[in-house]
């Protein structure tokens, strides 16, 4: 396989075996929408995929996307909310160092956004689902970040922006890309499956006007006359590259990703100049909230001390328990609030006591006993003025017997994917480390850096996918037709 | 001023200025080790400076430099050490995520670094001072990491490692550089300064043959046989690459660098398609161990718990008071360990009970009481079963009245610079995002990902600096004389 970042010049290509106006790489959500955005734009757009046919992470995700500010389904829902409401939530749980640009027109848009998935055929049934990424029935809405969490409850009016796919079982990813690939078939798009491209082409100037691809064991040369987009994916299938970005990425044990996610697509744009950005960023999963009741345990770490509230998202306690406590985190519980997780862990202790408890797990003494005494003291009241967990999730922990359902990186399933890329502008334009854009390159989707910088909320990725592959598919097809 | 990543075909350049077998871009510790060595490797060097002569970043450090293995100086003051328990260390303090191979060549060598420092010029004075980054004396030898913190002391013997080039006062750095500068010019390298180099110059093959400058207001090109030695400084005083990078690292009130610290070097080389790695890592310095007794004191957050040993070296303290505490933390005394901190920092409650410390903080109510008793119970024993702070740190805190220390980071003078840049083999080769070498192109210095990844030790940037500067020059000058 020919080097990702081997830049071709045109002068190497003695011919082109097909051209369009906008050459499109990888056909999972952020492709097949730039494809669809670029033919509705009147571009002539050839969409290449490296597997047998359209797909990618997208289509093995739950299906759920981050949209708001007062969708068709938030209002029949009864909910209120507003574009200023949710641009509030995303700058506060997507920073320090979110995107701000591409923040706000992402909610400014939201909704038009929404109505243009459902025009291409993309279900969604008109139903609140709860809290929680995944909606195990058919039901679209949910609570998919820390929107009723402090300290965002305070900042932001909640409201549940997860939409999530109408498809029975957890991975509505697929109905929504078998939906988008309908689309782009109907939309014109020439696709061509089975066609790994490798590198890009670039002219004197260094403007990208193509690519390199392999299709059955030979080279193939593509030209864009408008510009090429890439939306191949993450990094998170590509083990040196997670051990140069991101190591301790490394520790989580199911990495969300499909074959194709091993970041050919950012180290393309990487050859051709383009900044890789927040390479070190990824959405980490500590699935521990199924069934719901486990939130009003209390996680703590390895010494015996809380470290956040419980009922932040999974992916923000996840974050906290990898990044800041060496992936080395306990839930205890007690009798009433016990309940088998799933996916399941290692129960490392079940004991009488606290105390007990505490010295199956090793902590140091009497650390467990004056966690769990303070945070008793304080439950009782309806209150945490530690970690401010809503008096909802809060009681006493009194009910013996107390277990430890261990959370470290070694026995849970911590489920990872990378959120660092190559840096665009929110047309979609690719960025140099100057911050200049490369001529006739675009990107969208986990191949770059996104809207979420850290503290994730589910539904953020095909977000990107759908709506910036959506700015790219414009902004090539208009460079196309100002040439 | 021209575009970093502007990156010129040689057809563009109607004519060279000067050539030479080595380029080297920068004139701080890499680039002149750079130079000096490919001299001695028989090389003809040209030296171009930005500024108006030799310094950099490295003339304004302390002066200190990690070494060790056994040093003549480590021998002289008693002290055992060798390079296998200095790579334990560094693998252990680095980590995770650091670079092993250029640690494990780093300490080997570390011996016969020292003694060629010394053999051109550098002084050191043949004495032990003591524990801190800082040798306000003209002494040399002292602890400049968490050697004696745990778990390190555990995981390899201690021994005192940082090397302070001999001068009076906290900036050594200065003596360093003017030590390094004679050695360079003794050297026979054609030294030009007022050279503002903007981008690099690559052949048809997009090997690196020369660089692009900006001398009195017009463009002078300098063809490098061998190769180009990029050695301009790390990135913390561009604010948009930080922001963009690094953003948490924008926290700290005081960046440690001069003003060619601004990313150029890196840019070149990522316009050459060049990988830079890491790049959201800091040596974040909270400077709060002078003097030394006030490590007696507990740093709590704003919930008033402990979080880290306070004997850990004040870069690791830094690291995890920034990233993982929001930056917010105090240093909690009684009378009889307080002592005006330098640099001074804002007292924020005395008190003659902590229980009204707690409150004047406004700390949740029991937090800090907790927090002391618990302490205070375990101190009295030479005890610390949460952190494992060393017992010579222990005492318990009981004599009223009460201070906070405001470390926070609007408060402290939190200190940073970027430890992140090109990726580099141990051979001062430069990478792309595949890892195959940019033919003709070396780097070192803070223009490069180094020897830390994270849990930075004091000396370890100018060890990066001055190690693999010499290797740049070596690698350099050998593919030059092979061509």
């Amino acid at each position: 396989m020919g080097k990702a970042t081997a830049l071709r010049s045109v002068a190497t290509v003695s011919q082109w075996d097909d051209e369009a106006d906008v050459v499109i790489v990888g056909f999972g959500g952020a492709g097949a929408c730039a494809a669809i955005a670029a033919r509705e734009a009147g571009a002539d757009v050839l969409l290449l995929e490296r597997a047998g046919g359209g797909g990618g992470t997208t289509a093995l995700s739950t299906g759920q996307i981050y949209l708001g500010g007062g969708t068709a389904i938030q209002t029949k829902c009864g909910f209120t909310d507003s574009s200023e409401e949710m641009c509030k939530y995303l700058l506060a749980a997507c920073g320090p160092g979110a995107d701000e640009a591409k923040i706000r027109l992402f909610c400014d848009e939201s909704v038009a956004h929404y109505e243009w998935l459902v025009a291409h055929g993309v279900p969604f049934k008109e139903s609140y689902y709860g809290e929680g990424s995944y909606t195990p029935t058919d039901d679209c809405l949910s609570y998919s970040g820390s929107e009723l969490a402090w300290p965002y409850r305070d900042l932001a009016t909640p409201a549940p922006r997860g939409h999530t796919v109408q498809q029975d079982g957890i991975e509505a990813g697929g109905m929504l890309m078998r939906s988008l690939v309908g689309a782009t078939e109907r939309s014109g798009t020439r696709i061509q499956s089975d066609t790994l491209c490798e590198t890009l082409v670039v002219d004197d100037n260094r403007t990208v006007v193509g690519v390199v691809a392999r299709v059955d064991g030979a080279e193939a040369c593509y030209r864009a006359r408008g510009g090429v987009i890439l939306a191949a994916g993450g990094f998170i299938n590509n083990k040196e590259m997670v051990q140069r970005y991101a190591p301790l990425l490394r520790k989580c044990r199911f990495r969300a990703g499909c074959d194709g996610d091993d970041g050919r697509g950012i180290r393309m744009g990487m050859g051709a100049g383009a900044a890789a950005i927040r390479m070190d960023v990824g959405c980490i999963v500590l699935p521990f909230t199924v069934p719901k009741q486990l939130i009003k345990g209390i996680f703590v770490n390895r010494r015996g001390m809380r470290f956040i509230a419980e009922d932040l998202y999974q992916t923000v306690v996840g974050e906290a328990a990898l990044l800041h406590q060496d992936g080395e985190v306990f839930l205890i519980t007690d009798n009433e609030i016990f309940a088998r997780p799933f996916p399941e862990t290692e129960i490392t202790g079940v004991e009488d006591s606290i105390e007990e408890l505490e010295r199956t797990l090793g902590f140091p003494p009497g650390s467990l006993q004056q966690t769990v005494a303070t945070y008793n003291e304080h439950a009782a009241n309806g209150e945490d003025p530690q970690f401010h967990k809503h008096p909802d999730n809060l009681t006493p922990l009194i009910h013996p017997p107390f277990a430890a359902l261990n959370y470290s990186t070694d026995k849970a399933l911590y489920t990872v994917f990378t959120l660092g890329g190559l840096h665009t502008r929110p047309s979609a334009e690719v960025l140099s480390a100057d911050g200049d854009p490369i001529v006739g390159l675009y990107a969208a989707g986990r191949t770059t850096s996104g809207l979420a910088a850290q503290g994730y909320s589910s539904g953020l990725s095909i977000a990107d996918a759908t709506f910036f592959g959506r700015q790219a598919g414009r902004s090539a097809a208009a460079r196309s037709q100002a040439r």
